[in-house]
């Protein structure tokens, strides 16, 4: 394909895709093949010759379309979203013309620095405390990250790192430091709660450090509270070990629940080391998804964002509810000196007199991997197309819809029952333990099942993509409204069809989905 | 932007980016910005109302151009090359479009599926052993990994997860078993070579395991050897530690050298357990940049390929000579159950009836992040493209390029002297340590300082651009022809241009380069 051949062969591509847009509504949200349909229709190697680009575009369609679940559908509610955006797709072309592999200032100095721009241009408009700007008082600074489980991956190996540097004499010899370094890390323990992402969890088991999950009660609204880590702290204490990071959520993937930022601070003061002493605990918080809700003054209030500035980083996904595309994971530290410590490894090739003068930044030191695209264009090209205003016009708007969902689940209290939410356009609901007049309450199991059914009925339907989680041994829908094709008339829809069909199961007598 | 803003927007991009690589060599390959350029050009905030795409496009020339280095520009001859072509551009526009947070088979089963079936012609194409494709004997397969920094830590994860397995009862109370695992873990050691990649001791450092490099030597041609590995296991034996991790390399970053697989194989049969059995050490195969080679039978059988059937895991670069856009880190393992058991985390979200059937794939389990990109596609495009012969005539285009700059250098052996290479289209190089009939040879220091001149006058030009390396001392210019713009007349102005400033640097008498 020549330049030429590449103008045509991307004019029809431009062509499908903004097609692919305007009617996406149409399809099927979730793809109905079978395991293993895509095998049947491709040959078992790669051609020998060349093929047309005609060729290869029409296996789009017929081919891998039909293996497609469609995530900017209007109808799709599940999970959390995966966002893209015009101006988003452009930045991606771009990138892809553009490419490199970043790893130093000197590879593309524009990468580098184009990335410290909007990541402080996010920071301000999230509201973030000054100690996670680039230009802030504590050598902060952010950088794109793959995903927020690289993100807590990458926190944690900083962490262990400072923890060490604070803990074990430098000054020792080299063989009897490394010895106790070997003995302490043993000790080391990383904290989350239980409904922090598994990414956190993951994390250890990466780093060989021992991992213990904070049990949350459904009483103080899925959060994380001053008594549950304090008294976290105290069994590590008693068993011996050393906790040196906890992994907090703003919005937790079950429910959205945010964690008591100024209780966690209290607990931590009062059962380790103080924030900035030896040994203290880093904080980390996780709000890939919820972190976008920050744009909206409101929520920096409501979740007094504030408090921030007394830990030690900060992750939010564009990608998901901010209409940039995967990947765009935004991680903020407030000090990089704590990332380039752990994270430097030199090897000669990669020597320049830019960054061996130390005025650059080069964020292969801030991160796992070596190499990284041009990934801030897609940002700087979102927050100029929409403007700080129409992002604040999105995510109200999605949240508008969470409360008009929950609204009609609360009008039929006969129906449906909110577990968690409305919460940054999330709701998670089941059906109510109350059944028709005069029956009584259902049992437990009974309506852990009732919901399922009404789960898998809904979804069966192909018009909407719910996902579900268990709560403590209950079965819960999560319904999600923060794509950015939905609009308030789906979500009328999507209550329509919820509410027929919790009707049918309610009224279905033979309950033969309990088995 | 609306739809029909996005066909405008797109059709001017795109226009913009054919221009672009129609005049790519007219520009500096390297960017010569003052670090900080950037932000002194922008605004210091997201601006609050959105802004129409001509004055955000315009801002690509004006702004983001003068600080990108050519990554694609025919004068690029550093590092290795970070690809991109007009297929594969097209797969990255349609992998946007497709968004979605793919770790499961059903969040798109195309995007699972096109992957298995791609790394499955890659690994025929490449003549992997049979071990590597995901119908092969052993459940092997491949997956795409983000950099081969990830692929080199997922594998070391994995490496680690299994030896424990093997080695440490698993029978144990679970408190005692934890106690030995963290006893046996302060033991463990993973071995690599002082010219493996950099990215074999991030991870042992992220993994918190002790690393130890085996030195090379010029006589071997910078190649492992079964003698060196020998030696090496014997030490960490005689230190009480455990040897679970080998990186060997095909292709090294300095000098592309191979590392001697059959050696390896020999020297671990006759010093650690055998392969198969209970503690044996696994060996990784990094051939990020020089695996694209072996689309050529030739390379296949010069490398010896099929040896690494005894071998664990293996890992290419689609992204660097392959033609594909980055991120396309393509490993394989020989048994998938080595990277589930080890990396699988499960959050009640994320249950679904074809995940729990057991039935299908989920990359989630293969990988450290949870979500993925569509990377598969821009691969489909690319081997459809331009076939299996196509590829191979663009590497073999390379090669015979390496090979005619090396014959270039050997016929002035008064001027260059090689230091290592031609190999895989790399040619490693410094300027001769005879000077002017009649002067005797220069010292060590002199011969660096010389080269170390030649290098910074050659890149001062701005129409090539070269790294260097340290090899035992010795300064080195590195020169690669794999990039997709070059042609043989660009390598004979390279050529002319480095001896026109070799004879300049010979011919200068004040050294003043020696400082």
């Amino acid at each position: 394909m020549d330049s030429q051949g590449f103008r045509e062969a991307a004019a029809a591509s431009i062509d499908e895709i903004a097609n692919y847009f305007d009617n996406i509504g149409s399809r099927n949200v979730v793809s109905t093949v079978e395991p293993g349909y895509l095998r049947k229709l491709l040959p078992s190697e790669a051609p020998r010759e060349g093929e047309p680009w005609e060729v290869i575009q029409a296996d789009i369609e017929a081919k891998i379309m039909p293996g497609i679940t469609h995530w900017t559908h209007p109808g799709f509610h599940a999970f959390f979203p995966c966002a893209n955006s015009y101006p988003s797709i452009l930045g991606e072309l771009y990138s892809s013309a553009l490419s490199g592999a970043c790893f130093n200032w000197i590879c593309s100095p524009a990468v580098t620095e184009l990335e410290t721009v909007m990541l402080d241009w996010l920071a301000r408009a999230l509201g973030l405390p000054e100690c996670f700007l680039s230009t802030g008082p504590t050598r902060g600074g952010g950088v794109i990250q793959g995903s927020a489980s690289e993100a807590v991956l990458t926190a944690m190996v900083a962490a262990r790192d400072k923890y060490l540097r604070e803990t074990v004499d430098e000054g020792l010899a080299e063989e009897e430091r490394e010895e106790r370094v070997m003995v302490k890390r043993s000790r080391m323990v990383a904290l989350a709660t239980t409904l922090t992402h598994s990414s956190a969890k993951k994390a250890a088991l990466i780093l060989g450090v021992r991992f213990r999950s904070i049990p949350v009660r459904e009483e103080d609204g899925y959060a994380l509270t001053k008594e549950g880590l304090a008294a976290a702290l105290a069994e590590c204490r008693a068993q011996g070990l050393e906790p040196f990071f906890l992994a907090a959520t703003l919005g937790t993937t079950d429910v959205c629940s945010v964690d008591d930022f100024a209780g966690i601070s209290e607990a931590l003061a009062e059962h380790v080391p103080a924030a900035g002493q030896p040994g203290e605990v880093w904080v980390h918080i996780d709000a890939a998804y919820a972190g976008a809700a920050l744009v909206c003054p409101e929520v920096q209030a409501s979740t007094r964002i504030a408090l921030l500035e007394r830990f030690h980083s900060f992750d939010m996904n564009m990608h998901k509810w901010m209409l940039v595309n995967f990947d765009a994971s935004c991680f903020f530290v407030r000090d990089r000196d704590w990332l380039t410590k752990a994270l430097s490894v030199n090897q000669a090739v990669y020597g320049n007199k830019a960054s061996d003068g130390g005025l650059v930044t080069d964020y292969r030191e801030w991160q796992i991997p070596l190499g990284r695209r041009f990934r801030s264009l897609k940002i700087w090209f979102v927050m100029r197309s929409y403007g700080i205003k129409g992002l604040q016009d999105y995510i109200r708007g999605s949240m508008q819809m969470g409360e008009e969902f929950a609204d009609a689940l609360r009008a039929r209290p006969d129906l449906f029952e909110i577990v968690a939410g409305p919460s940054f356009a999330l709701t998670v609901f089941r059906l109510a333990a109350a059944r028709l007049e005069g029956e009584g309450a259902v049992s437990a199991e009974e309506q852990n099942a009732m919901t399922r059914a009404l789960y898998e009925r809904a979804n069966a339907t192909g018009k909407i993509w719910l996902t579900s989680t268990n709560l403590s041994g209950k079965f819960a829908i999560r319904l999600m409204t923060g794509v950015r094709t939905t609009e308030r008339h789906h979500i009328q829809a999507a209550i329509k069809v919820l509410t027929e069909l919790a009707e049918h199961v309610m009224k279905d007598r033979d309950l033969q989905y309990l088995n």
